[in-house]
């Protein structure tokens, strides 16, 4: 039976908070070729893209939330219908988040910060409206679709992540935010281990009772918010404790995550931190990254994959990215503007559809728009993570990165 | 500069109201084998479809409302980015309504009629609310999107479907309804056929205008309700009209148009009717037809290509053909239901997505459930016409007929 195993390619560099590589991440379903973006899947579909479009993207990979599945339709529905890749018609390698995630940021509170669009203000502490309370043992949690009351423990998460089936997984870590104070962040990094540890107990249990199914390998999620001693230690705790799991003749983490709160400011650092301390044959997946100068930060300090939401939110609304920046096709400015959105990066939608077309199929309220805007979007996302691949193997990554960001951000100057 | 013709396949018959035949109508952007379903692209897309998509439906030609790509995005904008095919990137034929229907079915008593959906009753006549007033020249109405006041006449409708480029174009008509008293009918049908000939006129000094452009084809349409005397009447009378305008050098009509009022109960009486009057070598589209029993019925009589929306609206509330009759996939009878829409029928859809799935899709609000059963909408009623027409040129219409009427209506009985 297949196990995931990561082989690594050229090494950008190895000093301290600089771990940047290729790689190749082997699945029961296939290759993936790091650096790479992942598009995100919500409820088992990359919002109006069928799985030929996906892989039209250039996507190796596809995420999904096992929080949305497993409120709409159900993972005993997914599981019989032979797991979210089967379900969704997507053959290739699938991730799930665990949850914890979204089940966290119902509250309002964590809303709040979290979204980053909002600004902290009267609202704050609100308790009453809270959809989430967390204890010891899991989090109770009102669904977003009915109102039902739902609870989720580190057990049950693993369950149903193993009810999708997905090739990789995530241990349910607790969430915190910048908001919480050094306390808070430390008792919430000890309960993240002690989560953690069950997790590889409850994955384990799961994978012998699912004998004969692909191997699901479990990723181990690192908290500790923007403290470099909580950070590391979270790290070194997480890698111990799998490694005692092998030694056991259990399974350990196959990967890790790197979750919490991060600023755009120390996004490299942190990440940097967490990279001195993992060991250099298991991947690293860095959640909730799009951002292009994110994504140079992130790779240079040793992230190797990248899920997010906003490629595909933003094309939705008729946002488009061009080697140039950003464009709202919806503008008045585009009525009559017959070029592709980016004829020299090029690519399906630039080559057949001018700005004028996707303009009026967003006025028209045309779902096409989205599609089209969509394939655009991942494509050009999953383009660029390549290109930041290929100059690993090429030796040209400054250059590129330079070469990249002074046009691509030339606009904001 | 090739112009459009018809080449005669294989006829069922010949006889009274009996003009069943195959045939393939040539355009400047490639043949049409009839008899063919022809997918409505309203606003310039076929609903949720990239032209990739339609084409792997088996779609030859699609047709779109020249009254909504008036308001939107303009014709003028179309005609700037090389006419409607080229805007939507669709390389095939390509079909424009008149108008006439869009903008005449805006009255409340119109709409009222026409859907079927709504019942005759107090609303009737209230004509402050009507949005659409006819006069000899034309017809002022008022814009859907904003309110804008705007008029349309033979001349104006030519203008803008040269504007839009389609393949084939409609002469403007006088929409009338079965409420309609025969007198008023007697007078719309005048009124019709003196638009047609000024239809003509325009459609000669546009194309003229417009030397060096792929020729247009403009085809009459034919109203007269349920009077055999009006239908047959004004049959000829835009035949003669049309071999009075090839008489005098200048182009006629390359086909015709079914239109107006017609009961299922009577539909292939009055498409035989009409077919009794018109050339064999010109083809005859008939307007909003889809359902299953009325296209045997309307090939039979003589009509080679049908438009409708009703696959695609239907696609997107989650209703789907089989062999068997129609499903509601939203239904909570499909939740663990992992079989394909229709297995016997096949298909990209069928064969790679359940019905689970595509239940899950809609309750979730996701849009590629729109996409998927679009695709399976208009494949199922492309290829039922497709082996309508393999069944005229092996000579078992009649057995296919009925083998698929005794399935697909059976649950009805």
């Amino acid at each position: 039976m297949t196990d995931l195993s990561f082989t690594l390619g050229t090494e950008l560099g190895s000093g301290p908070g600089r771990h940047g590589r290729t790689g190749t991440i082997h699945t029961p379903h296939g290759d993936i070729q790091t650096p790479a973006f992942i598009p995100v899947a919500t409820k088992a579909t990359v919002k109006t893209l069928t799985p030929e479009q996906i892989e039209q993207t250039g996507a190796q990979a596809i995420l999904s939330n096992a929080y949305h599945l497993y409120l709409q339709p159900g993972a005993d529905i997914v599981d019989e219908a032979g797991g979210v890749g089967r379900f969704e018609n997507w053959s290739g390698p699938t991730y799930t988040d665990s949850g914890g995630f979204q089940v966290m940021s119902q509250g309002v509170g964590f809303q709040k910060t979290l979204t980053m669009e909002q600004k902290d203000g009267q609202d704050w502490g609100r308790e009453k409206k809270s959809m989430a309370r967390v204890d010891e043992e899991g989090v109770d949690f009102v669904s977003f679709i009915d109102g039902s009351r739902h609870r989720f423990t580190p057990e049950i998460s693993m369950q149903i992540q193993h009810q999708l089936g997905a090739d990789i997984i995530f241990a349910f870590d607790e969430l915190t935010t910048l908001m919480d104070t050094r306390s808070y962040q430390e008792a919430s990094v000890e309960r993240t281990h002690r989560w953690a540890a069950r997790c590889i107990d409850e994955h384990n249990r799961q994978t012998a009772l699912r004998e004969g199914r692909p191997l699901q390998s479990l990723w181990g999620v690192i908290q500790g918010a923007q403290y470099e001693d909580l950070r590391r230690q979270a790290t070194r705790d997480l890698v111990e404790l799998s490694d005692a799991s092998v030694a056991a003749g259990q399974r350990g983490f196959g990967g890790y995550g790197i979750g919490g709160a991060l600023e755009k400011e120390n996004l490299g650092t942190i990440v940097g931190w967490v990279c001195d301390e993992l060991p250099v044959d298991k991947p690293r997946h860095l959640l909730g990254i799009s951002e292009p100068d994110d994504i140079f930060t992130a790779v240079e300090a040793g992230a190797d994959t990248f899920d997010c939401v906003a490629p595909t939110r933003l094309a939705r609304r008729g946002g488009v990215y061009t080697l140039d920046g950003r464009l709202n096709l919806v503008n008045a400015g585009f009525k009559r503007d017959f070029r592709g959105i980016d004829e020299e990066f090029g690519g399906y939608v630039s080559e057949n559809y001018s700005r004028a077309y996707l303009r009026h199929l967003f006025k028209a309220n045309e779902f096409l728009g989205m599609t089209l805007c969509t394939i655009h979007n991942l494509s050009f996302m999953i383009r660029l993570v390549d290109n930041v691949r290929a100059s690993i193997e090429g030796g040209y990554f400054e250059e590129y990165r330079a070469e990249f960001m002074g046009r691509y951000y030339a606009k904001k100057k």
